[in-house]
């Protein structure tokens, strides 16, 4: 998907929600636990219920990994029933991937290739081997490289945050280097909500750039904040939530529930695409 | 595996040889091509060429990825079949993963697992994302973490050699901080040959750490100057060596080419432990 594809598409559904798909069997209802391919009737379920609510999807690779070839055969199924619906959404591998050069694109070909079992949109990537660790996800046409500048977990303070002689902290060293790698049409940054404030310093920096917050809701950062701080002239906020919408309940009604939850975000976004 | 029985297993053998499996179907011989289990057909035969002479089998997980469920399938064929051989041998997930703390305990449970696919013995990590990204993988009695310092790749500059106020570069800060997180039975260190100087400054703070050096051979690194700089009394190195030993030859004869190229390597590592 283009970067006006992505922006008309935010446009269309007024929203710019993401839907982590971070599907852990034992939080499904239990009919679905005993189910062999319960992973994917619940993301089809969860799919189903909100795909008019969000532009993108966002499967979390260690949960599926975590049940070694099942879970990769269930997300499979999962992105051949998206790819095979007609409304579009972005779709992203949340992988943190990132390794020497020959072998990045290796990872480009198994997350992005259209030809490949997954094709995906986009894949989040680990910036810490440099330059070629990165550039094999921009090679693609239409493809999007996701780059961790500031994640929303409590370790981000140990390296991320470190000054350089200048005091520029490493994420901003990040954004400011990574900047010549790739272009606003194939490279977005990861920017956790849970440090909302310093979406001021990122946009200074990436004013035009696309930026994925995960950590809006669980891991308790706020909406309003990250728009205050994030929105551009053509959005430039993916918003991510996961378990506050697909565990909204864990019982039968898990998908009824997962919509609420995301038209209630939907609805705030709304507003903040209308300011 | 534990540090002791993996110091027992290299003084045995004589060799602190890793052997990385980055097969790739192109390179292999014609006859595995066509052979749908031809991955597994040629991990197998090079492993019966070499277990004797090396220490550690490293797959690279993206070249396995790159090829879908199939790869994985393959590599878990090829797991299995480690598992089976009486001789030990202490297993390297190279797949560079990292992310949230809930994230990575899925991970842990994807590689490490001892029910799970693969139960591999130590699983390489980024350390950009910090603590709670690391930690879950020393939790696993026996079970190693293996964490990015210094790469053996161009990028490597990009971020790893940025100095904080006090001139420490970033990598060496990852030494320090990480020192605590875990231990010197279930954390290592991967630390390219291209800069084996720099295993000097390595040394002096983790003096008593395994490295995992990467980049011999094919990346241009000399394992001389390695062993030079990062022999300690309890040998601390495993040495990779990918391209050079399992593309040795690229007919019939590739596994035999193969333990040539891992005898000549496993007779100066022999050497080199009886300085």
């Amino acid at each position: 998907m283009t970067r006006q594809e992505l922006i008309a598409l935010i446009r269309q559904r007024q929203s710019f929600l993401c839907i982590g798909l971070d599907t852990d069997p034992a939080k499904m209802p239990s009919h679905l636990q005993t189910d062999p391919d319960g992973i994917f009737h619940f993301n089809r379920a969860i799919i189903d219920a909100t795909i008019d609510l969000c532009i993108a999807y966002k499967p979390n690779l260690a949960f599926y990994e975590a049940l070694g070839l099942d879970g990769l055969r269930q997300l499979k199924l999962t992105m051949d029933y998206l790819h095979s619906l007609t409304q579009p959404v972005f779709t992203i591998a949340d992988a943190k991937r990132g390794d020497i050069g020959n072998t990045s694109e290796r990872y480009a070909r198994a997350f992005l290739d259209p030809a490949g079992d997954f094709n995906f949109d986009a894949l989040t990537v680990a910036p810490y081997m440099g330059i070629d660790s990165v550039q094999p996800f921009t090679a693609i046409e239409g493809k999007w490289v996701i780059l961790l500048a500031l994640t929303s977990n409590r370790g981000a303070a140990d390296f991320q945050l470190t000054p350089d002689p200048n005091g520029t902290p490493l994420y901003q060293r990040v954004l400011q280097t990574s900047r010549q790698w790739g272009n606003t049409g194939n490279m977005m940054y990861v920017v956790g909500a849970t440090q909302a404030t310093m979406l001021t310093e990122v946009r200074r920096i990436v004013p035009d750039s696309f930026l994925l917050v995960p950590g809006v809701g669980a891991q308790g950062g706020s909406l309003d904040e990250v728009c205050r701080n994030g929105l551009n002239a053509d959005c430039g906020l993916i918003v991510n939530s996961s378990r506050g919408i697909i565990y909204a309940s864990s019982g039968a009604d898990f998908a009824e529930a997962a919509r609420a939850e995301a038209l209630k975000l939907q609805q705030q976004m709304a507003q903040h695409l209308h300011r």
